[in-house]
């Protein structure tokens, strides 16, 4: 799984504006004669789409979070073997709207017990980190009312209210003190334009 | 996941009978008055069905080995939840057509690497074993004719010719001495009546 290529995710609430800056950041970087894979998750891999719809659709008490959390790993191990490894391996910018932080996020914010499934889990069948973790930070009010204007299939992860936001971005906030080497956070509560000129400027200082 | 029930699986190559067996050993405790579930893997709860499905379906090689090692236990983990653990913790005798061990011995057959994977996912994710595990043994020519005889819709599974029904079953006899406490080994060459008999009189000393 080790390339010359450059593994990029971003990270951050609904409505931060991670998706937004992950899609500029590829424009910017192909403008300069990158190749650059824009993918997300979960998905990114036509077997790991199907198994996101598995898991996002239908009734939200359909799966466990230990089985939930089995099968976005599963999602995860095609995608980083269909996708991510294949294009790292031919000296690819890789940019990943979500990866293995948001699984720690999300299914530790209910039950601190299944961060360490997650990880066993991560260590076990994935046993890769992005070289650099974009967070896009902002305030949980801010993300949510571009979250509700925006709207969209997301129902199931954008359904939060505002409290839940505070704990996710409290959640993610954590996760950069955790890894510091890898996170950087970024306001994302301003002009769209100085956002992404941040990150472009992070970015470069890690391209090969 | 400890109940007063019983947890029985029947393993064995393609043709062996034991989902004959497993099926007649349900009608004989049922005659008796006992609380019966008779279930199967991979499967055996709606959305392990739905991931079987996702597994079983399409090409080959839709899914890495790894891939799929995590979509069963996912499959695995969702039928303990709702199928076998409510079963056996209400007293009922669980009857499963095939459980770990088949995952054990199919994974462990191409790639002896994934046999430590399967354990570990197994040991983090599902740790639980069946009380009894019942290994109808046949000659793989038997089986195979058997197996071919019938049909019916498991091409994936039932697609193999002798030589590696010779392998599978030296890998199911492997497993029983692997686990002696809970494997008891039946001669499946014989009349469906006696091996009936024979599976009756194993699992009549285990019920509570």
């Amino acid at each position: 799984m080790s390339g010359q290529g450059l593994f990029l995710s971003f990270e951050g609430i609904d409505g931060s504006g991670k998706s937004t800056q992950a899609r500029r950041l590829a424009e910017t970087l192909r403008a300069k004669g990158r190749d650059v894979v824009l993918t997300r998750e979960p998905g990114g891999s036509p077997g790991a789409e199907e198994i996101r719809r598995l898991v996002l659709e239908g009734d939200k008490d359909r799966w466990s979070a230990e089985t939930e959390i089995l099968l976005f790993t599963a999602a995860r191990r095609d995608h980083l073997e269909r996708v991510i490894a294949p294009a790292l391996a031919r000296g690819a910018v890789v940019i990943c709207d979500r990866f293995a932080d948001s699984t720690r996020m999300y299914q530790g914010l209910g039950r601190a017990d299944l961060r360490g499934i997650v990880d066993q889990l991560h260590t076990l069948m994935i046993g890769r980190e992005p070289d650099l973790t974009v967070l896009i930070d902002i305030d949980p009010g801010v993300g949510l009312g571009r979250a509700l204007s925006r709207g969209g299939d997301e129902a199931r992860f954008e359904s939060f209210g505002e409290g839940m936001q505070a704990r996710m971005r409290t959640g993610f906030l954590a996760l950069s003190q955790e890894f510091p080497a890898r996170f950087t956070v970024i306001d994302g509560a301003r002009d769209m334009d100085a956002v992404a000129e941040d990150v472009a400027r992070v970015v470069q200082a890690h391209l090969p």
